[in-house]
């Protein structure tokens, strides 16, 4: 069996048309398919309102005990929740997780390497594949249920803590390789990898390992773009069949997005 | 086998320890098990930290859109899924569920039965049995994991819905009687219903529907006990073993409750 596991992230969450047609785009998917998806500019906006500020260190969100409960509220409740009664209004039949659910997936607390080292507070690495529960997914796609995931898991000793929804695909894809072909895509509000940020069109069609290096070293792509694609080629190197980037409403078609290859 | 389906309200979620020692208790009870929790006045804290009043009209909230994004983030999102972590850490395998997760839960919104009738907003009443999807349900207590829902359902065309707690904990009572044995508490910061609301230990031993409709009568139960009362009968009469009110910590005693009977 085919089994596809998609990533949405970025602007298609905080748009409710852009999310609307995302999500058509993911009940027309054939086959077995799990969603992870993210939201954290939805976070921001409601930790606004509750007159929390936003930590950020080079760029990533420090999450303390109050932007947990904004993370957790967000993507858990807000943004899982109506994800999945809009799918299930389209004859999905979704089921909404978050890593703590069913022990689906299990993280640590991100590491500090040396004392200098940024906290991120409530912020969880995932440690390896034996950390996914696969045989809950499994459960759950056999009895056509299709799971939505939020990039919110636990550390087994009853911490929620904030994780990277692009790490938790790349790791959900790789552990159910022994089930079927697995193909892992992340869509975003871009046609795929720009070569030029600011020319919408100027996406990479391919990109080996060996121009991904290339064109980290040379600057061409930078900040978000670059874990992204580290997650893909860990998918890549640890059995995924196939991994694009792009728009969601080319999720069945081969063409018109940034294919990476080993 | 026997089931039990345990509902959790009232202040019991508004305090950690006691939200914690609750949740010993309910990892304590032997067999298949459900738990559903509410959670109403963390709710009003979170509107009123995001500046947003809660409107009442006869001590009940109306639901409009804003308020239903603040519950919807404060049942599924912040206390289910602190609940799950915590449960998961006393190695008891919960999930977490909303109504609209695996069509769990279906509902319509409250009906308006005459144009001066209060709307309420984004509320959902349960019309029947069969809203309760018993095979997403049976499925999950088969696998050994522990259902946990809050009080969040969905109306099939997209919309998520407030029901109240100790209604669905009486539909999912309900919808299990053909698979075991079932048995319902009703678990809150008091000792059980009491005769006099200013002496805790005043508590009724035993409640018959005749004593429910005599002190209903004469006043000696008032506001939430009323409509609590009336899902235990209406649990009773549809094949519920048995029905307790009282504190979480004598689920599994006999005594130091009310127990109430057909």
């Amino acid at each position: 069996m085919k089994i596809h596991v998609v990533k949405i992230g970025g602007n298609l969450i905080n748009d409710k048309k852009l999310l609307d047609s995302s999500l058509e785009a993911f009940c027309q998917l054939k086959g077995n398919k799990v969603l992870i998806h993210g939201g954290g500019k939805k976070a921001n906006l409601i930790s606004d309102q509750m007159g929390i500020t936003t930590k950020l260190i080079q760029g990533r969100r420090i999450t303390d005990k109050k932007t947990l409960d904004i993370v957790v509220m967000t993507y858990a409740g807000l943004i899982n929740k109506n994800i999945v009664a809009k799918l299930q209004s389209s004859d999905c039949n979704a089921l909404g997780l978050c890593g703590a659910d069913g022990n689906c997936i299990k993280s640590s607390f991100r590491l500090k390497r040396t004392k200098t080292d940024i906290d991120y507070g409530y912020v969880g690495d995932i440690p390896n594949k034996s950390s996914i529960n696969t045989s809950l997914i499994k459960l759950i796609l056999e009895n056509h249920i299709v799971p939505v995931l939020c990039p919110i898991t636990h550390n087994g000793k009853g911490s929620l803590l904030n994780t990277n929804a692009d790490t938790i695909a790349a790791y959900i894809a790789i552990s159910l390789i022994n089930y079927g072909e697995v193909e892992l895509h992340f869509c975003f509000e871009k046609k795929g990898v720009l070569r030029n940020v600011h020319d919408s069109e100027s996406y990479f069609p391919r990109i080996d390992f060996r121009l991904f290096q290339k064109i980290k070293k040379n600057h061409s792509i930078k900040n978000g773009m670059i874990p992204k694609l580290e997650n893909a080629f860990f998918a890549l190197k640890n059995g995924v069949s196939k991994v694009s980037i792009g728009l969601p409403y080319y999720l069945n078609d081969v063409k018109n997005k940034t294919i990476l290859c080993p």
